[in-house]
């Protein structure tokens, strides 16, 4: 399997991002191409220190980089791209990379 | 669920890093208590805009932010933090929250 992770930062208003995720990002999201499952957190991400500065964990899984690149390139990824600037105002980091279970 | 995610930085050494971590981490986090499933990143870890900075992802899944935690105070948990700065000569960061599937 593959997986994007993609870390939000805590965005300057947190309730409007909550908002925004759920009703307009998560439907936009969920049409992407070859999407197998997406889990987001709940409550807050911690550290074993504390805060974390990352507001809300995606991992949306696929079954290959390759799936995931072809899903960017699409336009149901092109539109989920366009969407992130409107509610994400403290940034984002996508990670991309292939798993194995162990 | 509940993940606890490893993001390990690049390495001084990542081939001594990726011995270390198959031959001697997974069997000692293997055996965390309330482990689930456990993944980790084959292949490099990319983003959109090219190398990512990290080295491997770790995804741990448990059942809650609770066992996670219970898992970080047993003697298995405190073998495994022990382990890390033995390989993780890049640093690491520590994600723990609670997900739901949408």
């Amino acid at each position: 399997m593959a997986e994007l992770v993609v870390l939000y930062k805590t965005p300057k208003d947190t309730a409007a991002f909550d908002k925004h995720y759920a009703e307009t990002h998560i439907p936009i999201a969920k049409k992407l191409p070859g999407l197998k499952k997406y889990a987001v957190s709940t409550g807050p991400v911690g550290s074993p220190a504390g805060p974390s500065g990352i507001h809300l964990v995606a991992i949306l899984t696929f079954n290959s980089v390759a799936d995931i690149q072809a899903a960017f390139g699409s336009a149901e990824g092109k539109a989920a791209a366009g969407d992130v600037p409107k509610f994400a105002t403290g940034g984002a980091d996508l990670l991309i990379f292939d798993t194995k279970e162990v």
